[in-house]
């Protein structure tokens, strides 16, 4: 049988699992009220976000009263810390599916996304989605291998924030600046959530291993 | 006399103050270069990076180590995790500058900031410079006061942030779609500088007083 101790180390991990729901959910809701300019979805997205900054408060609680407490060496505070960082990750990337959410609320009733660029930013959206997904399932598992492919799907969002530009600032663009404006912003929001996930996976292969990611690929 | 231990918590200190000066130093070429379309000058900025990483990579083991053989509880445990915690600020911090930089070298020759925004663009410069010498006064310092008023610049950067969108979104914009997009990203770029300064303001309140910011003001 586990003690208090490990037992309040797993409440961590499933803690930052449930902020991976939340803000996986968050994503999904953002991008359905952007491409379909749905009022109700972005305050339902942008009002879940305390939610997401509630569990992140608690964990950072639970991190400084355990390291108190337990004095951990090594492995244990290696998880804390990490935990920590995990934590300041979802926190932001909720944020980040709140800012999309914004982005939708401020152009209502209209769409702020074309007609040719809906498909991209559909796939941007999609590739959100499956990464805080393996994210979470990368915290749950301690999969170290899932971790380190999160990289091709970083890949894969930026080679989409790129064709993002491509249409944006191709001589065909007729729908002047603002929606520019607009996409520029979701284009950036969708990427930084793609690095903040890698950044998670990163320190949970840190956690696990007490390597660093690239110390691992290329030693 | 301080013993050994101290004297590695005043070397933290002293590297994040010294983050501090090459960001900022980073941030006023960053912004020169923009404006003047200085190519050599991005270069610089781009290149000096590595050395903000190499700090915050060095803190992050004095953090591990210190705390594995030290076992520090209350007060010095909280300077170490928010001394870890503020150079993942100064680290990005260091990123956005880059970012500053780049967008000034991807349309050099030309300059990216066309003349009716010169002025605000100087400006926000000049406010994330004053906010990362703030930064590096108030971790010198531990300055409570200081840290707390980094909060007005911030306003004071929104408020620059929305007079860009306001000058780029007015019927008399006639640069079209390419700088629009340019000035969009660098004005996020300027927010988010001054949201991570704020950001490592709050964790030096927080390091010196247990508190957080928002207990002081509004306890």
């Amino acid at each position: 049988m586990r003690d208090l101790y490990h037992e309040e180390l797993d409440g961590l991990s499933d803690k930052l699992v449930e902020m991976t729901r939340l803000v996986r959910s968050a994503m999904a809701r953002a991008v359905t009220a952007l491409l379909d300019a749905d009022l109700r979805l972005s305050e339902e997205v942008i009002s879940a976000d305390e939610h997401v900054n509630k569990i992140d408060a608690e964990i950072e609680e639970t991190v400084f009263d355990l390291m108190a407490r337990q004095q951990p060496v090594a492995g244990d505070l290696r998880t804390l810390i990490t935990a920590l960082q995990m934590s300041k990750d979802l926190e932001r990337m909720g944020d980040l599916a709140v800012h999309i959410a914004k982005t939708a609320r401020r152009r209502h009733p209209d769409s702020a996304v074309p007609p040719e660029l809906q498909a991209v930013v559909l796939e941007m959206g999609q590739i959100a989605e499956r990464m805080i997904a393996k994210t979470g399932s990368v915290i749950a598992a301690r999969d170290v291998e899932m971790g380190l492919e999160l990289d091709e799907d970083d890949n894969a969002m930026d080679r989409l924030h790129r064709k993002l530009f491509d249409i944006l600032l191709s001589p065909k663009w007729k729908h002047g600046v603002e929606p520019a404006v607009d996409i520029t912003l979701a284009g950036r929001y969708f990427e930084r959530f793609a690095d903040h996930a890698v950044h998670v996976a990163e320190n949970v292969v840190y956690m696990v291993t007490g390597q660093r990611p690239a110390e691992i690929i290329d030693p």
